[in-house]
């Protein structure tokens, strides 16, 4: 039931999306798909430019800059075999990233998505994971 | 890329699953996938006996019970295409319903997941409804 720590991590890290939950000071909690990489203890998420925003003042870097706390879900439903879903659940913090950290992950992100090829992502948030949780029905 | 109120809220309505999220003390945030159903302002979410848990004292539970804001995600994810993309969510607070609305919202459960007739769920956590956003790629 409970995944172990390096599957958590590996799902996570695999996972080609996610939600992010941010700290909102009126209604308790947001969340938001997003894209994101992940290279041992850092997670980025870009701020892009490919799917269009209503505003470039993102909710979610508001909250945050209030709260830095959040968490990534990532998971795999399967609505008629329940014995195949899984989710995973990082407990992350706002952090900074060096230059060498920031290219990296960056390059892990346009690995990932072909589509900040052509349309580069304005910015990286950058968390530090605090811990990681999983579960498998199965 | 706003999708109007009847629409997000349709969408959300038809939705297979979400992404529950509540305000942990400690972690700020915690989410996790669930099944629901949804009446008029009020959902359900179900504490279920099919899916296996670590603990009967659910962690969303004791979140809920500090803090009754909560918000209810769901999305459409399509790696390739970018322009399908779209996600509703809703801002909920936990409330409480009657006899009669319990059984509906039982009921539409049921109806949406069949798992349910040979496991039943153990209770219902009920939230009425505060805002409900969209956002559609295209």
């Amino acid at each position: 039931m409970n995944l172990d720590a390096d599957t958590a991590r590996a799902r996570l890290r695999a996972a080609d999306h996610a939600i992010l939950c941010t700290v909102h000071d009126v209604r308790g909690v947001d969340a938001v798909p997003v894209c994101f990489s992940m290279a041992g203890e850092l997670v980025a998420v870009p701020v892009d430019t490919v799917k269009p925003k209503r505003s470039t003042r993102l909710q979610r870097l508001v909250n945050l800059e209030r709260d830095p706390r959040a968490a990534l879900l990532c998971e795999h439903w399967d609505r008629s075999d329940w014995t195949r879903l899984w989710w995973v659940r990082a407990s992350v913090i706002r952090a900074t990233a060096d230059d060498a950290e920031r290219d990296h992950l960056g390059a892990l992100l346009r690995t990932k998505h072909p589509q900040y090829d052509t349309a580069p992502f304005a910015s990286l948030i950058i968390f530090r994971i605090r811990d990681v949780t999983g579960w498998s029905a199965a």
